[in-house]
């Protein structure tokens, strides 16, 4: 007997591709980046907060996306965004970053490229894979998801990252233009996230969706994205258990 | 002791990422389309030389894409293209497409998702990509190259599709754009291929170069890319030899 692959009750279709946000759900960042600030500072000889400066870090994210999902910048791919938020963040943290080698920077950027999976992602997305095309649908370049993949042990069909698509989520096109390089209807390709704010975004331009709860994000004391808040086609508590859900 | 990269004399850089030309190269075009072929014309109550089939519908390729290339007609994906050679390879056979259900066409133009891989390649990438990054570079869309991936059980790291570049190769942006994806040098690009001219024009733009011999591509009595032209980085016999050769 062949697989029946699971029908989104929201979209009517079969779902061929399960594609997955990945700072957050599929990836820890804020321990990842931590630990490589924390090992960095060592170096420098200076005391800082790793989490919090983590934290800051990520925090000048979406401002950058920002600017260019609005138009006032053309697109500028995600390492380099980090890289000038980098600066920001070591002097908000009181070390100028002319002070620091241009090297150790380009190093420590590359932090996002090492994170590590939460410790479900790698079984459960090589379950899904047995049955459906499953990829990152992330705001990181090619460059960045692919080295992650290979650090992480990621086993993704296909990349395509958001330097392929030159826009940035949740603007709708980041997604279709996603689903057409797969040459699928949008209702056939379902988003896996940990943020609801993308699963809307995902929802509204016609895609699956189900949500991963990645209470532990933010840290111990998170205080958003705790549950989700639609209704969304499936909910799980981790990769695995998503699996389970879609039969794979 | 960790794993030296191969360093390519024509470029004097390590390489970091072999990638493969995939129809001929990575797969067996010839026989997979002409058993598809074969069972079409079965199905349809018709009798034909199944190979010649083949040799006909790719022949329409690089015309196909020319017009692309000279810019008289705007990017147009791979499978397009195929789906309209098969019309004029049908023609050239005595039959008529319109009397062809449209499905049943759409069925016949993916034999070209669901090629063959040659004997030694799955072995071979998945050796190579224990040291190296490993991907197709390839004229196929991408959709074509993921379906043919899952489809032969190609262990790439990374698909760019030539919808992804938006050009064809041997232009020169089909490699530089490619090698801009990945965030490296050309010369850390090693294209692999079966065919002289496919190098030659990786190497006029800086990437670092293996030939793998492929001598039935054409089937039996091939009189062209039996062996190596120019004085390429590495020549090997197959995908297996070419790991080896790489010291992955």
């Amino acid at each position: 007997m062949s697989f029946q692959p699971y029908r989104s009750p929201s979209t009517g279709c079969p779902v061929r591709a399960v594609l997955f946000d990945t700072f957050g759900t599929v990836v820890d960042w804020r321990t990842g980046v931590a630990r490589e600030v924390a090992a960095f500072a060592t170096a420098q000889g200076v005391a800082l907060d790793a989490y919090a400066f983590a934290d800051r870090w990520r925090a000048l994210y979406q401002p950058a996306m920002e600017a260019i999902r609005s138009g006032q910048r053309s697109f500028t791919k995600l390492d380099t965004l980090h890289r000038e938020n980098l600066d920001e963040a070591l002097r908000h943290h009181g070390i100028k970053p002319e002070r620091v080698s241009r090297q150790t920077l380009a190093e420590l950027n590359k932090s996002w490229h090492r994170l590590p999976p939460w410790p479900d992602s790698v079984a459960g997305l090589a379950t899904i894979r047995r049955h459906y095309i499953v990829g990152p649908l992330s705001n990181g370049n090619t460059s960045l998801l692919l080295d992650m993949a290979r650090n992480a042990g990621l086993p993704w069909d296909v990349i395509i990252g958001s330097d392929m698509t030159r826009t940035y989520k949740p603007l709708p096109q980041a997604y279709l233009r996603t689903a057409e390089f797969l040459d699928l209807h949008p209702g056939e390709v379902m988003l896996a996230a940990a943020h609801n704010n993308d699963l809307h975004a995902a929802r509204e331009v016609g895609l699956a969706t189900a949500f991963v709860a990645r209470p532990t994000e933010h840290g111990p004391g998170q205080v958003k994205d705790l549950a989700p808040e639609g209704d969304w086609d499936l909910a799980a508590s981790s990769v695995t258990e998503l699996a389970d859900l879609l039969g794979a």
